[in-house]
C-alpha cells in the first residue's frame, strides 16, 4: 500500500483577496497538505480563517515562520516577497511568488503552466506567478503561437477592480451605491493606492493601472509587454499593451488584435483553441455567445470568443479573451505551479 | 438696423436621450429660431417638454408635420427617419439626421464639421450625423491625417449605456442597484433590444453593440469601419474595430492605435491636437491627467490623452480619446451641421 506524501504548505497574504481564493483552491482541489500555515503582515496579524472546516489563526510573517515548510505561496505585495522570499528559499522553502517583485529576474522561471510548465524545473528556489493580465493572454495565444507562429499582439485591457484588492472592490461598492443615491463619490484609491490623484471608478474607466514609465506606459502595460516575451521565450513578438480599469469586480476582459506566422481561417482557429487545455471557446454569433466577465467570475478556465479576421491583414485576427483575474490570473495558476512541483517531483 | 433671419426648426424624437440633448443644446446655443416643433411616435405624444423656461407639447409625426419647416433635427430611430425624412425633404425642409438609415447612402453627405464641413453643401436635403463612436475618433484623427496622413487604426471601445438610450440608462441604474442590494439582475434590453439574449450590463463589460453582420463584425463594428472611410474621403484607411458596452452612463471611451504615414514625436502630436479645433488635450502622466468618461460628460469637446508611441512600429501611436456620446457624438455634431447650413447659407 503506498503512502501519499503530503507537503507543509504557507499562505503569505492569507487575508488579501488573491490570498483567499488560493485557500478555496487548494481545499477545492485536495492539495495533499500536511500543514498549513497561514501568514501575513502585522496589520492581518490574528484574524481567523476557515480552511476545510477548520479555523486557522493567521501569524504575523518572520524569517523563522518558514521553517519546517516546503511550499510558499506568497500574495502580500512586492515588499513582503522582498522580504520574505529569500528567507523561506534559505529554510528549503520553494516559493511561487504571485508580486511582481521576482517575475523579471534572471534565473526566476516565469510561469503559466499551459505555455511553459517546462521552465519550473530551472527554478533555484523562486517562481514567479506572471501579472493577472498577461496570464489570461498568453494562455489564450500559446495554442496559436505553437501552431502558427506570433510575430505581433495589440491588447486593449478592460480589467477589474478587484486586482486592486480587497479596498478596491470596497471603493467600487461604496461609490456606486452614492452616486445611484444621489451623493458625490469619494475617490481615495483608485486607479493607484498612494498616487496624488485618485479617480471615481463607478460608472467610470480609467485608463491607469499602476504607476507610470518614462515612455509613457503604464508599469501594468509593460508588464504585459515584458512578461509575455519571456514567458513565450521569444523576444521578437511585438506586444503593445493599454490597460484600463473597470467597474467590474471580478475578471479581466482583453480585446486583442494578433498577426500569426500564417493564415488559418477562423473555424480552424476556433477549432484549435476549443481543443486546447485551460482553455474554453465561447463563440457563436448566430447565438450572441461570447465570454463576458460575470459569467467568467469563479471558473478557472480562460475564454475566448468574438474570433474574427481582419478585414485588411491576412494573417490578422481579433479576439476577446476574460477570465477570472482572481483565479487564472492569481490563485489558480500559483496552485497549478505548486500542483506541478509536486506532480514532477521539481521541488 | 439688419433683422437676424431666424429659422422653423422641428425635433424628432423630442423625448429620447439624444432629443431632449438637442434641445439643450439649441437652447445654450442660441440657435436662431423662429417656430419650433417637437415631434415623436405615437408612443410619446402629449408630453411636454422645456424648451427656453417655455412648456412644449410634443405632437405626432405626420408628413404634414414638416409643412414650412427649415431644419428638421431627427433622433427616434432608423425607422422614423425612413419614413418621414423624405417626407420633410418633399416640403421643403433640410434633414440632419442622427440615424443609421441614410448615413451610406450616395449622395448623403456624412459630415463631422472637424473634418468635412464641406461636403454639407452638396446636400440633397438630408445630411446623416455619424454614430457616435465614429465621431469622437475622426475628429481626434484628423488633424493627424492632414499633417502627417493616416494608413492604419485600430480601435477597442468602452461605451456607455446611453448610446442604447433612455430605457438602457434605467437597465443599468436598476441591475446596479438590484447587485449592491443582493438580488438578481434582471436583463431585458442589452445588449441589443429586440435580440433574443441578454446580458446583465451592471459590473460587466459585452462586446456586443448592435446585431452581428456575416463576417462576425458587429454593425457597430462597421459602421466605424465605413463611416470613417467615407468622412475622411478614403477607401484606403485599414480601420478595425471591436465595440464593447461597458457600465458607464454617458461618454464613449476609446483605445485607439493609428499608423501614420510619417513619424513625428510625441511632443509634435501632442502640440497639434491641443491646437486643433473640437479637441482638448489632457495628456501628462506626471500629473495622472488624462480623459476619463465621467469627466468628459457634459462637455462638447473631444478629450484626447495616453499618447505614447509604439515600441516597435515607429509611426505607430496609441492613445485613448473621450467625447459625450450625447453631445459630440449626436446632439452637439447634428447642432453644428445646422449652425453651418445657416451660416453658409447652404440650406
Amino acid at each position: 500500500m503506498s503512502i501519499k506524501k503530503t507537503y507543509n504548505v504557507a499562505v503569505v497574504g492569507a487575508t488579501g483577496a488573491v490570498g483567499r481564493k488560493m485557500l478555496e483552491t487548494l481545499e477545492k482541489r485536495q492539495f495533499p497538505m500536511n500543514e498549513l500555515k497561514l501568514l501575513s503582515s502585522k496589520r492581518s496579524a490574528g484574524k481567523t480563517v476557515m480552511y476545510n472546516n477548520q479555523s486557522f489563526t493567521v501569524e504575523e510573517a518572520t524569517p523563522e515562520s518558514f521553517e519546517g515548510i516546503d511550499i510558499a505561496l506568497f500574495s502580500a505585495g512586492g515588499g513582503v516577497s522582498q522580504k520574505f522570499a529569500p528567507e523561506a528559499v534559505k529554510r528549503g522553502a520553494v516559493v511561487v511568488d504571485n508580486t511582481s517583485a521576482f517575475r523579471m529576474a534572471e534565473g526566476v522561471p516565469l510561469v503559466v503552466p499551459e505555455v511553459n510548465e517546462e521552465d519550473i524545473k530551472e527554478h533555484q528556489g523562486i517562481i514567479a506567478n506572471p501579472n493577472c493580465s498577461t496570464i489570461q493572454m498568453v494562455a489564450a495565444l500559446q495554442p496559436l503561437k505553437a501552431k502558427y507562429g506570433l510575430k505581433r499582439i495589440i491588447v486593449s485591457t478592460y480589467q477589474a477592480v478587484s486586482g486592486s484588492g480587497a479596498e478596491a472592490i470596497e471603493e467600487l461598492k461604496t461609490q456606486a451605491q452614492d452616486f445611484l443615491e444621489g451623493k458625490e463619490m469619494k475617490a481615495e484609491l483608485l486607479p493607484v493606492k498612494g498616487e496624488d490623484k485618485h479617480y471615481p471608478i463607478a460608472f467610470n474607466a480609467l485608463p491607469q493601472i499602476d504607476v507610470f514609465t518614462d515612455n509613457g506606459f503604464t508599469f501594468e502595460e509593460m508588464k504585459m509587454i515584458n512578461e509575455t516575451k519571456k514567458i513565450m521565450h521569444d523576444d521578437s513578438i511585438q506586444v503593445a499593451a493599454t490597460c484600463v480599469r473597470l467597474p467590474v469586480f471580478t475578471s479581466h476582459a482583453e480585446s486583442v488584435y494578433v498577426e500569426l506566422g500564417d493564415t488559418p481561417s477562423v473555424e480552424e482557429v476556433k477549432a484549435l483553441l476549443a481543443s486546447s487545455a485551460g482553455v474554453t471557446l465561447q463563440d457563436n454569433p448566430d447565438e450572441q455567445l461570447y465570454p463576458t466577465p460575470l459569467q467568467a467570475a469563479g471558473l478557472p478556465d480562460v475564454f475566448v470568443g468574438r474570433i474574427r479576421k481582419d478585414l485588411n491583414q491576412e494573417n490578422g485576427y481579433h479576439m476577446w479573451i476574460v477570465s477570472d483575474n482572481l483565479l487564472k490570473g492569481a490563485a489558480w495558476n500559483s496552485v497549478q505551479i505548486a500542483e506541478s512541483l509536486v506532480k514532477n517531483n521539481w521541488l
